[in-house]
Protein backbone atom coordinates (compact mmCIF):
# COMPACT_ATOMS: atom_id res chain seq x y z
CA UNK A 1 0.00 0.00 0.00
CA UNK A 2 0.78 3.70 -0.67
CA UNK A 3 -1.46 5.52 0.61
CA UNK A 4 -2.32 6.82 4.31
CA UNK A 5 -5.15 4.33 4.09
CA UNK A 6 -3.62 1.05 4.93
CA UNK A 7 -7.06 -0.28 6.05
CA UNK A 8 -8.13 0.23 2.55
CA UNK A 9 -7.59 -1.90 -0.51
CA UNK A 10 -7.54 0.19 -3.41
CA UNK A 11 -7.52 -2.02 -6.52
CA UNK A 12 -9.24 -2.59 -9.60
CA UNK A 13 -11.68 -5.39 -8.29
CA UNK A 14 -11.55 -7.71 -5.66
CA UNK A 15 -9.33 -10.10 -7.40
CA UNK A 16 -9.98 -12.66 -4.94
CA UNK A 17 -13.61 -13.62 -6.04
CA UNK A 18 -12.76 -13.85 -9.54
CA UNK A 19 -14.00 -10.46 -11.19
CA UNK A 20 -12.61 -9.13 -13.94
CA UNK A 21 -10.31 -5.78 -13.29
CA UNK A 22 -13.24 -3.60 -15.81
CA UNK A 23 -16.77 -4.71 -15.59
CA UNK A 24 -19.89 -3.16 -15.66
CA UNK A 25 -22.54 -1.87 -13.18
CA UNK A 26 -26.48 -1.24 -13.86
CA UNK A 27 -27.97 0.95 -11.24
CA UNK A 28 -31.37 0.88 -10.75
CA UNK A 29 -33.28 3.22 -8.93
CA UNK A 30 -37.08 3.05 -8.55
CA UNK A 31 -40.05 4.24 -6.49
CA UNK A 32 -42.32 1.40 -5.81
CA UNK A 33 -46.54 2.12 -6.36
CA UNK A 34 -48.08 0.85 -3.24
CA UNK A 35 -49.80 -1.65 -5.09
CA UNK A 36 -49.79 -5.60 -5.33
CA UNK A 37 -46.61 -6.41 -2.82
CA UNK A 38 -47.40 -9.85 -3.66
CA UNK A 39 -46.64 -10.12 -7.16
CA UNK A 40 -43.75 -7.63 -6.63
CA UNK A 41 -41.89 -9.66 -4.25
CA UNK A 42 -42.65 -12.78 -6.55
CA UNK A 43 -41.16 -10.99 -9.88
CA UNK A 44 -38.45 -9.29 -7.63
CA UNK A 45 -37.40 -12.63 -6.60
CA UNK A 46 -37.22 -14.64 -9.57
CA UNK A 47 -35.61 -11.73 -11.62
CA UNK A 48 -32.54 -12.27 -9.19
CA UNK A 49 -32.58 -16.05 -9.33
CA UNK A 50 -32.44 -15.70 -12.73
CA UNK A 51 -29.79 -12.69 -13.76
CA UNK A 52 -28.01 -15.38 -11.56
CA UNK A 53 -28.20 -17.52 -14.35
CA UNK A 54 -27.41 -15.83 -16.88
CA UNK A 55 -23.28 -15.33 -18.29
CA UNK A 56 -21.65 -12.30 -17.56
CA UNK A 57 -23.29 -11.77 -14.67
CA UNK A 58 -20.98 -10.71 -11.57
CA UNK A 59 -23.33 -10.16 -8.12
CA UNK A 60 -26.14 -7.80 -7.08
CA UNK A 61 -26.72 -5.56 -4.48
CA UNK A 62 -29.88 -4.35 -3.40
CA UNK A 63 -32.04 -2.07 -0.57
CA UNK A 64 -35.01 -0.84 -0.27
CA UNK A 65 -35.79 1.89 2.44
CA UNK A 66 -39.16 2.55 4.29
CA UNK A 67 -40.72 5.25 1.86
CA UNK A 68 -40.39 2.65 -1.55
CA UNK A 69 -37.28 4.48 -2.55
CA UNK A 70 -34.80 1.14 -3.94
CA UNK A 71 -31.27 1.31 -5.29
CA UNK A 72 -30.53 -2.27 -6.86
CA UNK A 73 -27.35 -1.80 -8.34
CA UNK A 74 -25.94 -5.34 -10.41
CA UNK A 75 -22.83 -5.78 -12.15
CA UNK A 76 -21.95 -7.65 -15.32
CA UNK A 77 -18.90 -8.50 -17.07
CA UNK A 78 -19.23 -6.69 -19.97
CA UNK A 79 -22.34 -4.95 -21.56
CA UNK A 80 -23.36 -8.06 -23.89
CA UNK A 81 -24.18 -9.08 -20.67
CA UNK A 82 -26.40 -6.61 -19.57
CA UNK A 83 -28.01 -6.39 -23.35
CA UNK A 84 -28.72 -9.60 -23.05
CA UNK A 85 -30.10 -9.94 -20.02
CA UNK A 86 -32.56 -6.58 -21.06
CA UNK A 87 -34.27 -8.76 -23.55
CA UNK A 88 -34.56 -12.22 -21.85
CA UNK A 89 -38.34 -12.84 -22.44
CA UNK A 90 -39.37 -13.72 -18.88
CA UNK A 91 -37.44 -10.45 -18.35
CA UNK A 92 -38.91 -8.51 -20.70
CA UNK A 93 -42.17 -9.12 -19.11
CA UNK A 94 -41.44 -8.32 -16.00
CA UNK A 95 -40.15 -5.09 -16.99
CA UNK A 96 -43.83 -4.55 -18.39
CA UNK A 97 -45.02 -4.87 -15.05
CA UNK A 98 -42.41 -3.33 -13.58
CA UNK A 99 -43.98 0.09 -15.64
CA UNK A 100 -47.92 -1.14 -15.14
CA UNK A 101 -47.90 -2.11 -11.90
CA UNK A 102 -44.82 -2.50 -9.85
CA UNK A 103 -42.68 1.20 -10.39
CA UNK A 104 -43.48 4.98 -10.32
CA UNK A 105 -40.69 6.49 -11.31
CA UNK A 106 -36.97 4.80 -12.38
CA UNK A 107 -33.80 5.37 -13.63
CA UNK A 108 -31.66 2.86 -15.15
CA UNK A 109 -27.70 3.83 -15.72
CA UNK A 110 -25.39 1.69 -17.13
CA UNK A 111 -21.82 2.20 -16.23
CA UNK A 112 -18.36 1.16 -16.76
CA UNK A 113 -16.95 0.25 -13.16
CA UNK A 114 -13.11 2.10 -13.30
CA UNK A 115 -12.23 1.95 -9.36
CA UNK A 116 -12.98 -0.27 -6.62
CA UNK A 117 -12.08 0.43 -2.72
CA UNK A 118 -13.69 -2.25 -0.07
CA UNK A 119 -13.33 -1.75 3.67
CA UNK A 120 -13.98 -4.51 6.53
CA UNK A 121 -13.61 -4.06 10.12
CA UNK A 122 -13.07 -7.42 10.44
CA UNK A 123 -10.18 -7.61 8.82
CA UNK A 124 -8.66 -4.65 11.18
CA UNK A 125 -9.14 -6.66 13.96
CA UNK A 126 -8.13 -9.81 12.48
CA UNK A 127 -5.08 -8.24 11.02
CA UNK A 128 -6.04 -10.17 7.75
CA UNK B 1 -38.28 6.77 -30.03
CA UNK B 2 -37.91 3.76 -32.70
CA UNK B 3 -37.49 1.03 -30.49
CA UNK B 4 -40.95 -0.75 -28.87
CA UNK B 5 -40.58 1.05 -25.50
CA UNK B 6 -42.37 4.46 -26.28
CA UNK B 7 -42.19 4.90 -22.32
CA UNK B 8 -38.90 4.84 -22.30
CA UNK B 9 -36.61 7.63 -22.62
CA UNK B 10 -32.86 6.05 -23.67
CA UNK B 11 -30.59 8.83 -23.33
CA UNK B 12 -27.10 9.62 -22.24
CA UNK B 13 -28.50 11.95 -20.21
CA UNK B 14 -31.31 14.11 -18.79
CA UNK B 15 -30.27 16.65 -20.80
CA UNK B 16 -32.89 18.51 -19.42
CA UNK B 17 -31.36 19.16 -16.15
CA UNK B 18 -28.50 20.18 -17.57
CA UNK B 19 -26.35 16.85 -16.90
CA UNK B 20 -23.28 16.16 -19.07
CA UNK B 21 -24.04 13.28 -21.88
CA UNK B 22 -20.91 11.25 -19.65
CA UNK B 23 -20.21 11.57 -16.37
CA UNK B 24 -19.00 9.44 -13.09
CA UNK B 25 -20.81 7.82 -10.48
CA UNK B 26 -19.67 6.54 -6.84
CA UNK B 27 -21.48 3.46 -5.78
CA UNK B 28 -21.53 3.33 -2.16
CA UNK B 29 -22.31 0.07 -0.46
CA UNK B 30 -22.41 -0.40 3.18
CA UNK B 31 -23.31 -2.04 6.37
CA UNK B 32 -23.88 0.31 9.12
CA UNK B 33 -22.97 -1.09 12.80
CA UNK B 34 -25.37 -0.57 15.06
CA UNK B 35 -23.53 2.06 17.57
CA UNK B 36 -23.82 5.92 17.22
CA UNK B 37 -27.12 6.83 15.68
CA UNK B 38 -27.12 9.99 16.26
CA UNK B 39 -23.29 11.12 15.30
CA UNK B 40 -24.28 9.02 12.21
CA UNK B 41 -27.13 11.21 11.31
CA UNK B 42 -25.18 14.29 11.74
CA UNK B 43 -22.62 13.16 9.74
CA UNK B 44 -24.49 11.55 7.24
CA UNK B 45 -26.90 14.80 6.59
CA UNK B 46 -23.45 17.26 7.16
CA UNK B 47 -21.77 15.25 3.97
CA UNK B 48 -24.88 15.51 1.60
CA UNK B 49 -24.81 19.09 2.39
CA UNK B 50 -21.07 19.77 2.09
CA UNK B 51 -21.00 17.17 -1.22
CA UNK B 52 -23.77 19.51 -2.76
CA UNK B 53 -21.77 22.46 -2.73
CA UNK B 54 -18.55 20.51 -4.30
CA UNK B 55 -17.74 21.87 -7.89
CA UNK B 56 -18.83 19.01 -10.33
CA UNK B 57 -21.20 17.43 -7.83
CA UNK B 58 -24.28 16.42 -9.78
CA UNK B 59 -26.96 14.51 -7.28
CA UNK B 60 -27.14 11.97 -5.28
CA UNK B 61 -29.96 9.18 -4.60
CA UNK B 62 -29.58 7.11 -1.21
CA UNK B 63 -31.50 4.38 0.53
CA UNK B 64 -31.20 2.39 3.84
CA UNK B 65 -32.70 -0.77 4.53
CA UNK B 66 -34.22 -2.34 7.98
CA UNK B 67 -30.79 -4.49 8.03
CA UNK B 68 -28.83 -1.83 8.29
CA UNK B 69 -27.23 -1.98 4.69
CA UNK B 70 -27.24 1.07 2.10
CA UNK B 71 -26.33 2.23 -1.13
CA UNK B 72 -25.88 5.52 -1.78
CA UNK B 73 -24.89 6.65 -5.67
CA UNK B 74 -23.85 10.49 -5.84
CA UNK B 75 -22.93 11.48 -9.72
CA UNK B 76 -20.37 13.71 -10.71
CA UNK B 77 -18.97 15.47 -13.71
CA UNK B 78 -15.77 14.15 -13.94
CA UNK B 79 -12.81 12.41 -12.25
CA UNK B 80 -10.71 15.32 -10.66
CA UNK B 81 -14.15 16.38 -8.76
CA UNK B 82 -14.35 13.16 -7.40
CA UNK B 83 -10.96 13.00 -6.07
CA UNK B 84 -11.90 16.97 -4.90
CA UNK B 85 -14.56 15.41 -2.83
CA UNK B 86 -12.76 12.74 -1.54
CA UNK B 87 -9.81 14.45 -0.09
CA UNK B 88 -11.85 17.41 1.59
CA UNK B 89 -10.63 18.22 4.67
CA UNK B 90 -14.12 17.62 6.38
CA UNK B 91 -14.80 14.77 4.13
CA UNK B 92 -11.56 12.52 5.35
CA UNK B 93 -12.36 13.59 9.17
CA UNK B 94 -15.80 11.58 8.33
CA UNK B 95 -14.31 9.01 6.65
CA UNK B 96 -12.10 8.09 9.26
CA UNK B 97 -15.04 8.20 11.64
CA UNK B 98 -16.54 5.92 9.12
CA UNK B 99 -14.21 3.47 9.74
CA UNK B 100 -14.12 3.12 12.75
CA UNK B 101 -17.42 3.33 14.38
CA UNK B 102 -20.47 3.54 11.51
CA UNK B 103 -19.80 1.21 8.90
CA UNK B 104 -18.78 -2.63 9.18
CA UNK B 105 -17.48 -2.88 5.85
CA UNK B 106 -18.31 -1.24 2.38
CA UNK B 107 -17.59 -0.91 -1.13
CA UNK B 108 -16.85 2.25 -2.60
CA UNK B 109 -16.73 2.28 -6.72
CA UNK B 110 -16.51 4.19 -9.27
CA UNK B 111 -17.99 4.17 -12.58
CA UNK B 112 -18.39 5.95 -15.99
CA UNK B 113 -22.16 6.09 -16.88
CA UNK B 114 -22.16 5.10 -20.00
CA UNK B 115 -26.82 5.48 -20.56
CA UNK B 116 -29.50 6.29 -18.82
CA UNK B 117 -32.91 5.67 -19.26
CA UNK B 118 -35.39 7.04 -17.24
CA UNK B 119 -39.37 5.76 -16.74
CA UNK B 120 -42.31 8.27 -14.95
CA UNK B 121 -45.58 6.65 -14.60
CA UNK B 122 -46.90 10.57 -14.33
CA UNK B 123 -45.29 10.96 -17.93
CA UNK B 124 -47.51 8.04 -19.21
CA UNK B 125 -50.91 9.49 -17.97
CA UNK B 126 -50.33 12.95 -18.84
CA UNK B 127 -49.23 12.24 -22.51
CA UNK B 128 -45.90 14.22 -21.96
Amino acid sequence: MTNNDDDIEDVPAPSSDGWPERYFAVIFTNQRTLANDDMYSLTSDRMVELAQQQPGFLGVESVRGEDGIGITVSYWRDRAAIRNWRVNVEHLAAQQMGRQEFYSWYHLRVAEVVTHRSFDAGDMVSGV
